[in-house]
């Protein structure tokens, strides 16, 4: 790379440490890719830091020493968080959402990459602090949410199949009940996927009773591997809590009520917000 | 937002239009949001733009007149984009990935949201001059590829189910023949999913004679939408072109031979490469 100037460096390294979230650059990195003393490179680094702190984009990490380097965490701050998922919320009470049945429409809100990712960037500051070595998912619908959460953590995603598929080798199997319906479902998990003991973040866009989620933990007790955090895009609050199967999670909304004859449709931010 | 030095607001503009890509933003923004005259604003993004087409992160174009202002035009080089396809040959050549009856074990690949982002980097790159409305796939496994290709253009993604599901309203299905195996499948896809004469590129992770593919191109006929591209991670060569059912698409790797025998697969960057 050709020598750069503090103003070119300053845009190179910015795209940078947010193209490397949560990984450990080494200040000699930065000191050889722009031919600068690493007293430059701290100065650099220090301007970056206070706009990343003022304007809520997160943290950057400085570790000291000869195994030292800078880390970036996505941070969502609180109030931006906040007001994300109020917006959520108005978008999901539209009444023309109501499905028969009482569901609610949520395709185009899950198809939006941008609304997706900053959804994962909560999801993923709520747990940046806890030691996690993979993000797992059930088919279909979080997917894009469990990977815009393991983007900024830097994880790989793990995905759970419906059904054991024949690109995925010898699979684990387990049977879990559908809380709301009381049916019994399967799900499958590839024996390559999961390495045992791994401690595993659970993501999902839509928790009712909880019974999905359940039946991955106890997939993941299958591979003896551990529960390090559930986080969902929406939880049903239409549940009593004695039925509620899962205790320990966070919600960005709260669905309270659909009441299909006056299509009336009540979300509110989730226990996130309440913590 | 407090007025930022030129170097504060390097690192802040870098990464405002890195988290906004195909998206116009009027100097007027940035002008506000930093309260710097609009020359000075023009000089911050003059420096920009060159550590950016150098770096080969993409172009920043800039527009003219009342109606002006500047967009990001994700790109990955061509140099960078075959030097990652031939690391994911590298990869998908690893002998343990062969399964039963020849398939090729990639969930691990796709569990990279790193490698995905990469790979929708380069669909992105590829298809940035077509005019698209949607990107669209069928579950399950190209979606982390489709979400990273419209996020890079900053579009909606379309999710095709195998199964019409209750969450999704009323649906249109249509059968469709599965070339390898040459077995009847249904997808289907929501009615308010997909708006008339949308223009759609198609994403997927796989495609050997395009049976499910050519699904896709089908099911947009049923909705007057119209094929802008068609785009996927690994093509299989092995595939008699006359058994080949669509001809206008780019692929970032080609499978050629897998031999369960002497455990050998082949694999070469795909016909993107080759334009």
């Amino acid at each position: 790379m050709k020598k750069l100037k503090r103003s070119e460096r300053l845009v190179d390294m910015t795209q940078y440490l947010l193209s490397e979230p949560h990984t450990l650059i080494p200040l000699t990195t930065f000191a050889e890719r722009y031919s600068a003393a690493k007293s430059s490179i701290s100065e650099d680094l220090a301007i970056i830091k206070d706009v990343f702190e003022n304007e809520g984009l997160g943290e950057l990490q400085t570790l000291a020493g000869a195994a030292g380097g800078v880390r970036y965490i996505p941070k969502l701050r609180r109030d931006h968080a906040l007001a994300f998922a109020e917006e959520l919320c108005r978008q999901l009470q539209q009444s023309d959402r109501i499905l028969p049945g009482g569901y609610l429409y949520m395709s185009d809100l899950l198809g939006q990459p941008s609304l997706m990712n900053e959804a994962g960037k909560i999801i993923a500051t709520a747990f940046s602090d806890r030691e996690i070595d993979v993000v797992m998912t059930v088919e279909t619908k979080g997917i894009p949410l469990a990977y815009a959460t393991a983007a900024q953590l830097n994880l790989p995603v793990v995905l759970v199949r419906r059904d054991h598929q024949v690109t995925e080798g010898s699979a684990v199997s387990i049977n879990y009940v559908s809380g709301s319906h009381k049916s019994i479902h399967t799900m499958s998990l590839s024996r390559r996927a999961l390495k045992e003991r791994s401690r595993v973040l659970i993501v999902d866009d839509f928790m009712k009773a909880g019974g999905t989620i359940q039946g991955m933990v106890d997939l993941l007790g299958e591979f003896n591997a551990e529960v390090a955090g559930v986080g969902v895009l929406v939880e049903s609050g239409a549940v009593e809590n004695e039925e509620r199967l899962l205790q320990d999670y966070i919600s960005l909304a709260r669905l309270s009520d659909v009441d299909a004859k006056t299509k009336m449709i009540t979300v509110n931010p989730g226990n996130y917000f309440e913590k």
